[in-house]
């Protein structure tokens, strides 16, 4: 049976991404070693990470006054390498939700936190917004789309002090103006790669900015001065997101990945619109495109479970939502192709049809 | 034409872990999905998880009272949370060359180092003994193989204070007596995974003695208690890591590895010793079984170029010395077939020949 991954994360890569992925475990390059098997120190695998560079650059339309950077450890570790570096005396951060609050716990161990907004009241259903931001922060550290509540920034805020992003869920998605950020991160293992690397795309007067003595691998210069390869980098996961950026520029790039985007993520809500037992938990201007959360209509929520097996047993993989919000969450990046979304909405409706 | 790989790391592995990992990315355990993009929450990485802890701590012959952990970050990240968490006043570090300066150089952020011993004075050629090791301590520090000198602990230390190693290129590849060390880590990018982990095995009584408030990523209770899975573990890089420990249990565990690897390295440093064109650089008694550095014979030395290249042609690769220490490295980790070694040492012959 063909499976449909809406699997929030480790989640979905292109086709072609696991084809020469399984090539280049068996031969890179017709080297006749493994990809898993090679210096990061050689010439194709240099060759490689230029590429994922400059593939990012160009596709994310990255102005020259900005590092890139790849690095392991995950998002997590950015969250207190973030106030590590950059947190003096006052940062803001608005709460979407765990993800927030997680790098709000970290930051809160290097200085003072304020919390400009947040969508707590309604179980982060919302992106908060009209809010003031002091100009005397170090910086606004926002997540611009959050996994576990399907919410999304559509726009790239404009701010008075450093803006500060995490981009883990969808980053390459949509078109950004990385000129109103002064970093840009995120881990690797949704539209991107595999888990086990993270981006960061930093402008380069931040890395003048770092307020504390650290730790090497802390440091944000280290990682952009030595262009990813301070310490032996995860090349694996480096491979395999070079394929997928290759793969993002073959289909027209970040621009029409949105439109495609868009058109599955209208799609799916709509039958969640329609669809008498099912509706959409977060707030219309506010859903996002990756990660689309529903739960059973009202008066039908004991259909939960036999909806949850319905579909399963017609191959939709991930469709569980988190705990905090229950019901279902179809998540629908890049590489997520539009007949599982057409698939998925074909069980509901079949599911209605049952339910009459 | 057929390829050595002697590369120093990322480094050869298994080829039936090469196997299994290009089969794993088109349908991981037929589930219809790749094992690039599962959840780690899934009861199948969790079953690969739990398999890769429990062969570890059975091929190791590991206490129960020790965790094992996996985390991202590379051994780099944990020469600074090694004292983050335990060097309250002042450490001791031996000092084997470049590994073991960063490691010190991490440790002088967070404490007083005392360097017991240091083999400095002959280029890291040897492992100093015999050195003191004052009991008010907070743990001793020691890199139990250098991959860049060719040095190796022969035996466990007898310690009064916590013994640390940094194990990242020899663990697995000979007997240890886990008890004697308080905390064991090493990047898996040698014998174990490709690029992208790394192992903690840590005393459980180590855990209650976290020095200081730490970030939540840094400290070692992160993840012992949460079994690995606090954040996105490095899931493909675990996967191969298993199907590696499989690999070695199936050949007869570390004993019989440590027969292959003592059966390997002598083939080589015997023909170092007959062959008049090399001599090795490392004192004998401290000759790593993982890493076999030599340099061309007193009189020979304008013959390097011509050796590599003449290696070179015939399928050796990465067997260029570290800028450190000059002429060549053969790195022999577990993976390596005695087929390499036995090819390495015809071509030191047959160049022998054509140099007579």
């Amino acid at each position: 049976m063909k499976k449909h991954n809406f699997s929030a994360g480790p989640s979905i890569l292109p086709e072609i991404a696991y084809q020469n992925a399984a090539k280049a475990i068996l031969d890179f390059n017709g080297t006749g070693l493994s990809i898993l098997s090679i210096s990061h120190r050689t010439k194709d695998f240099e060759d490689v990470l230029a590429s994922a560079q400059s593939l990012m650059r160009e596709l994310l339309n990255i102005p020259e006054n900005y590092h890139i950077y790849f690095v392991g450890g995950g998002a997590s570790t950015q969250f207190f390498h973030i106030p590590a570096n950059f947190l003096a005396t006052k940062a803001g951060y608005v709460n979407t939700g765990v993800w927030t609050k997680k790098a709000i716990k970290e930051a809160k161990y290097y200085g003072q936190v304020e919390i400009l907004a947040t969508s707590e009241d309604r179980n982060f259903c919302y992106i908060p917004k009209g809010f003031e931001i002091p100009a005397d922060l170090d910086y606004l550290y926002i997540c611009t789309n959050n996994t576990i509540y399907g919410t999304q920034y559509k726009e790239d805020i404009d701010s008075p002090v450093p803006l500060i992003a995490d981009m883990s869920s969808d980053i390459l998605s949509r078109p950004i103006d990385v000129s109103k950020y002064a970093l840009i991160y995120g881990g690797a293992q949704k539209n991107l790669a595999p888990a086990g690397v993270s981006f960061v795309i930093v402008r380069d007067d931040m890395l003048t900015k770092v307020v504390r003595e650290l730790p090497t691998m802390m440091n944000v210069n280290t990682h952009a001065e030595n262009n990813s390869m301070f310490n032996t980098p995860p090349v694996f996961p480096i491979f395999v997101m070079n394929e997928t950026l290759k793969w993002i520029k073959s289909i027209g790039g970040v621009e029409a990945m949105y439109k495609i985007n868009v058109e599955k993520a209208q799609i799916l809500y709509d039958e969640i619109e329609r669809n008498t037992l099912f509706r959409a938990t977060v707030d219309k201007a506010d859903r996002s495109l990756m990660n689309i959360c529903f739960v059973m209509a009202e008066g039908k929520e004991d259909l939960a479970a036999d909806f949850l097996k319905f579909a399963t047993e017609r191959g939709m993989v991930g469709i569980k939502g988190h705990r905090l919000v229950g019901g279902f969450r179809a998540s629908c990046y890049n590489a997520l192709p539009k007949e599982s979304v057409e698939a998925l909405v074909a069980c509901m409706q079949e599911f209605e049809q049952l339910h009459k």
